[in-house]
């Protein structure tokens, strides 16, 4: 039976999230109702991340099987006709029967963007955390604490209480604080824009909010960057700091191996 | 009488533009109805753009008099806890008494922005307009357009059938085409975004639509650099391409003379 891939974006600005539920409109409800009126069957989707209500995504990927072969066009611009314009599927493939869009990743890029103004900008309210206590965050300290993330650890202190994965040891391939006003001048970026991306294998329950909570705590210099290390090595949630609000929170890409890759 | 002046910015999205009007909230009536709960007596504003529905700012000014006396900060916060969170008051001073937001300002710079890829993107449907005919737009034809468009010209060809103004000379200081991907690579940026800026002393009205319009007529090869060339000394509207839609304009910024500057 084939089995298809999909890419999709969405604005989770008025969505409960990427999970069915009952307290409001998913993106998975919209995303399976839109596959089925196409395919002309019920359809059961997976995601690679199920974000959180109000979390974005510019690369989530969704598996899915059906009886029927349809053609890519005809897979993006058919489901596309039957999504609310704040979801669109942007790309799609048959792919390896045993492909999963959860299992088979190899790893995510998150990117969690932080608005470091004093005054709320409503052209970032969106897509941005608004952070102002009478001074701009200390970057360098959160630079700093971000180092000490990276690599293989063990990350039960940066999970959610309602995380239950047994096995609590990730690996952070990346994960760099920066603004992009500095990094590329001229490109039209707010000053007041600070931008967190991380990448790693897998990640735990609010993993990315729990960090950019954490790092944005050590901006503000409630925490130093040697207490994230004793935050990691003590494994207790209690010690981080707050975790971030969705809307800053984007899925960007999601990687696959070799033989599943596009 | 103290004249104020604020620096406001604005997700034109739910709003009839930037003036007062019957058919639907406007950024003005907002704004004044916020200063009116602040200072305590009715504001009359003026804006330097008249930015139409669905338009943004980040950078609009706005100018009122008031006899009362307050601190800039006050000004801020106060007037923004009386607005919806798709308008702020970024910044607010108090000027030389005649100064006026419109009348004194000597340019302005626009962005308008398009979004060039074959599936319409959920993060871009609120700022860009989604333009594609089965092929990417051709880049360099854009931009020797935009070239010949460059320095003082009568723009007669470039307003609305509504436009008023008597003299149709302006004078644009810069207009570049460009793919923020290309410019700041790792930026982040979708390879399908193309940006517009338009820096000019003055505009007519619709002038930057029209602009963006006729320079994706010609991306789309329904137009050449020569016919626009053309365009300009014919000073015919209805040789151009369509007014581009209102969510892809953001007036960035307004300029004024060094007795005015901040």
């Amino acid at each position: 039976m084939p089995t298809y891939r999909l890419t999709v974006a969405y604005d989770g600005t008025d969505f409960a999230g990427w999970q069915r539920q009952d307290n409001g409109p998913s993106i998975q409800a919209a995303l399976e109702t839109a596959l089925a009126a196409l395919f002309g069957h019920p359809v059961a989707c997976q995601a690679a991340g199920r974000t959180d209500a109000g979390v974005h995504a510019s690369g989530q990927v969704v598996s899915f099987t059906s009886p029927r072969t349809l053609p890519s066009r005809a897979i993006v611009y058919g489901t596309n006709d039957h999504l609310p314009t704040t979801i669109a599927v942007m790309a799609a493939e048959a792919v390896a029967d045993d492909f999963e869009a959860r299992h088979s990743a190899s790893g995510k890029l998150y990117r969690y963007q932080v608005y470091n103004g004093p005054v709320r900008s409503p052209l970032h309210a969106r897509t941005h955390w608004h952070v102002y206590n009478g001074r701009t965050l200390d970057l360098p300290a959160m630079q700093a604490a971000a180092a000490t993330l990276v690599g293989r650890h063990d990350f039960a202190g940066f999970r959610a209480a309602s995380c239950e994965r047994k096995t609590t040891v990730r690996t952070i391939r990346r994960l760099e604080v920066f603004r992009p006003a500095d990094r590329y001048p001229g490109s039209g970026a707010d000053a007041a824009e600070i931008s967190i991306e991380v990448e790693a294998t897998a990640f735990l329950r609010n993993m990315v909010r729990i960090l950019a909570g954490t790092l944005v705590h050590v901006g503000r210099g409630k925490m130093t960057p040697e207490q994230v290390a004793q935050l990691l090595t003590s494994r207790d949630r209690t010690k981080g700091g707050p975790t971030a609000p969705p809307q800053g929170l984007t899925l960007c890409r999601v990687d696959y191996g070799p033989r599943d890759a596009l």
